[in-house]
């Protein structure tokens, strides 16, 4: 079994020993992505990110690891102003960028642009997300983040709370958690529940899935309180956003009830999710799963590009 | 004979011995180029791109270039958000960036910027555009492609097809191809023909320089067909567009008559002028074209900062 | 007495004795700034610049003396456009930016910005510019001019010609001449004086401050001449900006009764302040101002990040 030389579109392209060897390298990795040690593991190495929509924090984010790495990046981020937009077709473009480095990572407002890419591309393709499509090293940095709270992610309840229609984060990491045998908890407004499709393929893998109306009885056997962000453009009325964002806002009176080594994880940036008091709570874990980003994508982009991590 | 420290705004400013010594060194630079060997040519060097105009291909190239061998960039290709744009002459701007890095790329709308950046600069200057001036490391790869297919630029016969007008890269390359005594064919729609001070150029260096209406007979006896795309924006009317594009349209049926070596090349990006079942045929040049921007590019900034190529 | 670790927000919390060990290292800086030398102070080191408000002359500079001394960046100059304006807080952005990078360089709109980041930074945090509030580093490249020019701040006469009143660079840069001993002279348009809690601070500490109406008068005595742009946008009236603008002209004529030692320093850009001709005169120090800020910046960033400069 090796990574190296894969392309990473979905996170259904890694099997649980894959996604285990992954988790196992990224606690490694930790002390390099502190800056603490030095790592050469990508040493005369360059990577082409091709950010056709922007993200400035998952740029950033892969930008760093690259270097931590001791790698060199070159970046696209700016595509309106680019010639890359003379009607040029995706795989052209692709097919240019993978002879000069030696990998790709794409972030692309088209659903199913990763996937295209890795055909047009003689080297790795790492998805950054492709509009609601994957985005496979969240997810890895969600589980990662689970793990190292719990040393498993076997047999933890994770509640997902907010908007579970749109957030395609919440659609991955349910399922490699279902791969994973945790349970899973559902707790979102009326108009924001899951995907009927997704829900249907959660059961058909066997998952253990539960919905749940009210946040403070979601929250008492909770291990993970997963928020996401709920955006007010998804609501017609700014009266009736405000009363569901409202009643889906963690603070400490909510998780009053909670057991003590519940976490609250999310994947940032939180506008009113989640209460600034929360911050200095045991509870927090939303910082240290940003960070977490870091040592994943390194150990992922180490294993893929030299097929070792470390 | 020495590169070293030199600017290199046009291609006229290179003699043959030059541009032979930079296609000899480029081709010791591919494996470097492939990532298959390390460079640390331009370890400590810094190089600056300054591009006033986006290029976003141009300007990948050049980042990848110089940390291909072992330097670092800094780039500017925000000029409109900058304050290089408070009204501040191009003199000052170039002035400042020479006294920062070891060199300047320079990337301008307004044709004879770079040979004013060149005065300005103490350090060397490489022009990767300006405005319909010139583009010398175009025509460089251009050139490489033609000697790596082909072993030899003499008696080539150089077939160029589409619009000859307003595209720069033709101007230039036609006048290095008459100083290396290859013949040039020209096929061109009739308002996009040669520009008459152009053609007289090349006639007073003793270029070989014939013209050819029907495409079908251009390709015949060609051993390179040089594709630029026609822009729509050059047509007062829609219909006379589409028809002009499609009579220049090169697929396989256009090539069933083509020698066997003919090789096919187009600056990229290009939209409709060669068909995708092109790309699987030996004619196909053009990605080969795209990544040899990449050694030849190398050989320049290692022959201009450091005097040294490999 | 160790800067190792520190955050530079204004000028002011820097001692005296830190702003000689910044100068003194950074005139040991130069030959790496130019290129001659080459440093690895920061290898394996990544800085974060923030830039939340476009200023490309800022962050090459910050872009240039990180590689100088061998460390890595990763840039945010596109905050429009970024997943940063989602709402989230400053405190949120640098807390995640801090978990990356060893340190951030900070450009923000807002006066104060800084400041706050520092609080949410557990990595040292260097303003580059925040709103009309602090740059620390101008000011430091700005004594660094006048200290290579002459030996000493002690005992300079500095004339500050122009905009007085918007300009922030007056501000910081006057208090610390005043702190060395340096007497202050201003001549500013009636509308663009000083402002009075500036004046007041300045005679509050001591400082030897005097006004002149005649920038003929200003120039007879001065050591340095320090220009400030006087920008179209701060009249009403577009024949009043020219006249102002006019009288404040520096050109050979107005420094014919100068000093033979006098310099004229500016902080870039400049529109029409200087007169060209200037240029080529011994009084010209403008460039020279804004290479410096490359060793300043060099040392600052090397003492901050790793207690040692060289």
């Amino acid at each position: 079994m090796s990574l190296k030389g894969r392309d990473v579109i979905s996170i259904r392209d890694l099997s649980r020993d894959e996604i285990e060897e992954i988790l196992r390298a990224a606690k490694r990795m930790i002390p390099y992505a502190e800056g603490r040690k030095s790592s050469h593991a990508l040493e005369d190495r360059l990577v082409t990110l091709a950010f056709f929509e922007p993200s400035t924090r998952t740029r950033l984010s892969f930008e760093t690891e690259v270097q931590r790495l001791g790698g060199r990046c070159v970046t696209i981020s700016d595509p309106s102003a680019s010639s890359m937009r003379k009607g040029e077709s995706l795989h052209d473009t692709i097919r240019m960028l993978s002879s000069y480095g030696d990998g790709i990572i794409l972030r692309h407002p088209n659903e199913g642009a990763a996937r295209l890419a890795a055909l047009a591309s003689d080297k790795p393709v790492i998805n950054a997300g492709d509009g609601a499509g994957q985005h496979p090293t969240q997810t890895l940095l969600d589980l990662a983040t689970m793990q190292e709270a719990f040393g498993t992610l076997s047999g933890l309840k994770v509640v997902f709370l907010g908007d579970l229609k749109f957030g395609r984060t919440v659609h991955s990491l349910a399922h490699a958690l279902s791969v994973f045998g945790a349970e899973i908890v559902l707790s979102a407004p009326s108009t924001l529940g899951l995907p009927a499709e997704v829900r249907e393929h959660l059961d058909d893998a066997g998952a253990r899935v539960t919905e749940v109306d009210q946040v403070h009885s979601a929250v008492r056997d909770a291990d993970v309180l997963y928020v996401t962000r709920i955006q007010k453009e998804r609501f017609a009325d700014e009266a009736e956003y405000a009363k569901v964002a409202g009643s889906y806002r963690i603070d400490n009176a909510v998780l009053a009830g909670a057991k003590s080594r519940l976490i609250v994880m999310h994947p940032l940036p939180r506008t009113g999710e989640i209460a600034p008091e929360v911050d200095g709570t045991p509870h927090a874990a939303y910082f240290r799963q940003a960070f977490l980003g870091v040592p994943v994508r390194m150990a992922l982009l180490s294993l893929i590009l030299t097929g070792r991590a470390g």
